[in-house]
Order: C-alpha cells, then sequence, then structure tokens
C-alpha cells in the first residue's frame, strides 16, 4: 500500500468511530451538546494523532483495531482543546478548519460545555475499550490523563497565555511548545506502544523521540503558516501571532532558520523509527509535514 | 463514634489528600494553574459526594482507604462544574463558598483552564489508584465518566442553560435535576460499592436508591435556600432563580410542598440502607441534611 493508501485506510477506520462514540442522541432536550461536540470534531482535521496511534501499534505488531477508542480519545481532546482555545477569553478566534468556531456557530456557553463533554467522552471511550487487559487500558488513561493535564497541554496552554504581547526567550518557546503541543503527540506514539504491548524502555524511547521530534517541527511549521500560510487553505486565521505580539519560532529565528530547523527534526524523527519493519508509513508521514499548507 | 466525630474523621482524610493530588509545584512558570485548582477545590466545601464515596465503602465492608483516590477525583469532577457554571458565559456568579469564584480570583481563561486542569486531574487520580485492581479502577472511571458526561452533568447543564426565562413542567425540572447534581451523588454511592467489590444487584439498587432520593432532596432543599437562605451563612448569592426567572421546585410546587418532599425523599434515602450494618452514619447524613442552611 502507499503511504496515501494507508493514510486514506486509516481514515476510514477513524472517522466513522469517532462519530460513532459521539452519536447518543437522546431525545431528552439535551442533543444540542452532542451536535455541538460533532460539530468540532468532525470538521474534517488532518486526524494527526488518531493516525499515529495506530500506525505505532502496527509499527508494534499491534491490532490496529485494539487501539481505535484510544486513537479516537487522543481527538477527542484535541478537539476539546482547540474549541476552548478559540473561546473569546482565550484566542478569541472566528474560524477553525475553514467554518466559524464552534462559540461562533454555538453560543460560548454550549463551546464551554461541549469541550467539556469532548474532554469527558475521551475518558469514558477509553475506559469503555474491549478486547484489551483492564491494565493496558488503564495504562493507557494514564497517558491520555498525564499528557492532557496540568502538567501538560493545559500547563502549555497556561504559558502560552502568558506569552501574549512580551517576548519570551528561545528556551520559553520550546517548553510551551513542548507541552502545549508536544505532548499529545507523544502520547499518541506511547498509546500505539502501549496498545501493541511493546512497552520496554527502548521501544518507548523510540516512540518519544519520534513524537518530540516531529512535534517541534509540526509546531516551527505552524508557526510559519501563520505568517505565509493562507487563510482559506488553512481554514484558520492567518497573522494572529503578529497581531497579538506572541513570540513564535519565526519571530525569533527568522523564516530560513526555521525551515532549517523543520528540515533537521524530521530528519530525526525519520531515524528515531527507520530500521524498524513496517516504519514506512510513519518516515512518509513525517516527510508530508515538512512542507504542508495546511 | 457519632455522626459528627465520624464526619470530622473522614474530612480529615479527605482534605489533605485532594490538597497532595492538586499540589505538583512545578516551578515552571505554570504554578498558577495548580494555584487557581486549589484555590477553588481547597474553598471548604461540604465535600459531600467524597464523603458518601468513603461511607458507602465502609457499609460495604471495604478498605475506606483504597477509596479516596475516587472519592477526591468526584469532588475534582464537582469542583470543575461549579467553577465552568460561575463563568460569564453561564451562571456569572461572583460568589461561591463565601470568596470570590475563580474567574473572579484570577481572570477567566485561568479558571476555564482550571476547570479543565481539575476535570483532567480527576481521571489521572482515579487511574494512579493504588491497592485495587485495574478492572475496578477502570469500572470506578466508568462510572466517574458516564456521570460526569453527556449523558450526565453536563446533559444537566445543557438542560438548565435552556430553562433560563421560561417554564418548564415538573417532569422537565426533575430530569434536569437528575442529570445536573443527581448522577454524581449516585455515582458516589455507587464508587464506594465499587471499591468494595459490592456490585450485586442488590447492592448497587440500595446505592443508586439512596443517591437519587438524597439527590432530590438536596436540590429541592438548595432551591429552598435561593428564597430562604442567607447570603453569608450559604457562601453563594441568594435570589438568584427568581432573577434569571428560572423555574425551580418551590417556584413550582411552593416551599409548602417543598418542605412536605424533603422529609419524604430522604425517609426514602434513610429506609434503602437502613438494616445494612454501619448504615447509621449514612442515616443522619441524609437527616442532617434536611434542614442545612448551607
Amino acid at each position: 500500500m502507499t503511504f496515501a493508501e494507508q493514510l486514506s485506510a486509516d481514515l476510514a477506520v477513524i472517522e466513522p468511530a469517532l462519530e460513532k462514540y459521539l452519536s447518543r442522541e437522546t431525545g431528552e432536550g439535551y442533543d444540542r451538546i452532542f451536535e455541538a461536540a460533532k460539530y468540532s470534531a468532525m470538521a474534517g482535521g488532518k486526524r494527526l494523532r488518531p493516525v499515529i496511534v495506530l500506525e505505532f501499534c502496527r509499527l508494534c505488531g499491534g491490532d490496529v483495531q485494539k487501539a481505535l477508542p484510544f486513537a479516537c480519545a487522543l481527538e477527542m481532546i484535541h478537539t476539546y482543546s482547540l474549541i476552548h482555545d478559540d473561546l473569546p477569553c482565550m484566542d478569541n478566534d472566528d474560524l477553525r478548519r475553514g467554518r466559524p468556531t464552534c462559540h461562533k456557530a454555538f453560543d460560548e456557553a454550549t463551546a464551554v460545555l461541549a469541550g467539556d463533554g469532548l474532554l469527558t467522552a475521551a475518558f469514558e471511550t477509553a475506559a469503555a475499550a474491549e478486547g484489551v487487559s483492564a491494565e493496558t487500558a488503564l495504562a493507557c488513561i494514564r497517558i491520555l490523563g498525564q499528557a492532557a493535564g496540568m502538567n501538560g497541554m493545559i500547563g502549555g496552554q497556561v504559558l502560552d497565555m502568558g506569552a501574549e504581547h512580551r517576548k519570551i526567550s528561545l528556551d520559553e518557546l520550546r517548553l510551551l511548545q513542548s507541552l502545549k503541543t508536544g505532548c499529545l503527540l507523544r502520547a499518541a506514539c506511547e498509546l500505539g506502544c502501549t496498545v501493541a504491548g511493546k512497552t520496554d524502555a527502548h521501544t518507548l524511547d523510540m516512540a518519544r523521540t519520534y513524537g518530540d521530534k516531529l512535534g517541534l517541527a509540526f509546531q516551527i511549521r505552524d508557526d510559519m503558516l501563520d505568517i505565509d500560510g493562507d487563510t482559506a487553505t488553512l481554514g484558520k486565521t492567518v497573522g494572529k501571532d503578529e497581531k497579538s505580539e506572541k513570540s513564535t519560532f519565526p519571530s525569533l529565528l527568522g523564516m530560513e532558520e526555521c525551515r532549517r530547523l523543520v528540515a533537521s527534526l524530521t530528519d530525526e524523527a525519520v531515524q528515531a523509527v527507520s530500521g524498524q519493519p513496517e516504519s514506512a508509513f510513519l518516515v512518509e508521514l513525517a516527510r508530508s509535514l515538512t512542507n504542508r499548507t495546511n
């Protein structure tokens, strides 16, 4: 299978599973919350995190089907974080994935609750996973909780809020990024290995290295797209960072150095997994993100 | 031990455990989020939910110490729901437990994130519980997730938002209440039984009945306190429901009928557990809430 075929195949299992987990119509007058959660979750993101979960599971010789609930749980956490980040009291964004943000399409209260609902549904989904041992499910829930928690993604978001309208150092920016976006990408790699039962130090180290390098490359490219990207292609407003006087990788290092860094980090991610059987997809995935335009 | 002594003993284990779970100072610039989470979590609520977890565990002959992480997880979920409910886009409250609400003491973005952090920490804490089997921990996480999720507490909050400025029926109000406050109280009872390993239908039925009856009595009393309570004693603003033209039990049934209902529901809760050894505390607890002033 080519990279594109494999990616399509992964998306073809992720999309319906995600929709199914979020489809609990009740007829009791609160269906609106499921609508709002699905509005944001089914808006056609790249599904980078769940794809990585499935592919690390495959790399480790595991059953991809068993990784699906955890892959979807991670995507729910990612989606909730976008909904809350877009709120007026946070980044105050109107556009996400080419559509009005959740609080614009619904209202602010519904967006807060849809985010809360997705975060809770992530743990519900993980705790209801079938075909894995209770120990494995619990290990996955710990990975999800730590990555998403106050010492993970939420801590990163706090640093991000504190980094507006002031210049921060490269070290501060790297810490911020490693928490805000790195933690979930690293978790994606770890989840795949954990479901497959390969949790030896060597495998987890390889997974974390891939996640860290890919995560940093991804974020640098994200910052670059805020400068040279296109709102229509990107599906979100560009030029936000400059407007909010945010320190970004390009503002601290310049575009040229950013391009060089993305390339070398991608090489390091590739190197981490190459040599493993079935690594072709993850190698291609890392390379495909280097020049992404959305 | 008297009821008061037992309650003190429970609080003496709950308070420090809760504080410990939320104390992960990092020195990395995002300690503020732990401060905000602790500000709201350590504000001296009644701890009704965690106390019930411990006492149902005791009732079922379990080791109360093992129930502690789940008791604290439930209290974190309760606290997060209060923080988000108090936000300007929700109930817009300035006062909670006698102190400025989280978004008043910090800011709105921090309050959203502190709520998110507490919800995530709840599942982290539950998944890290020691001394219970992985199956038991997972069963408890499922109880927490369902009770807090879109078909539980969040669904209730959605109904509550939709019930402002219009008259709803008693049936609608009971559904709203059973989701918004009933689910977590029922979960408290179930968690205690589950940690103790008593999950036969009869025990769970008894637990749910106690939780349901107590939850409804509690909510009716809550609505009454919004009318005849005192802001200083209560620690939150009274008269809110009338101001927001909310349908409440007193507005639909009158105060006298509410008083009668609280008494009969309390009797039913008491009846559910009486006959069990060690039920004295839960009986007293239900009775003590009947005439509470805060």
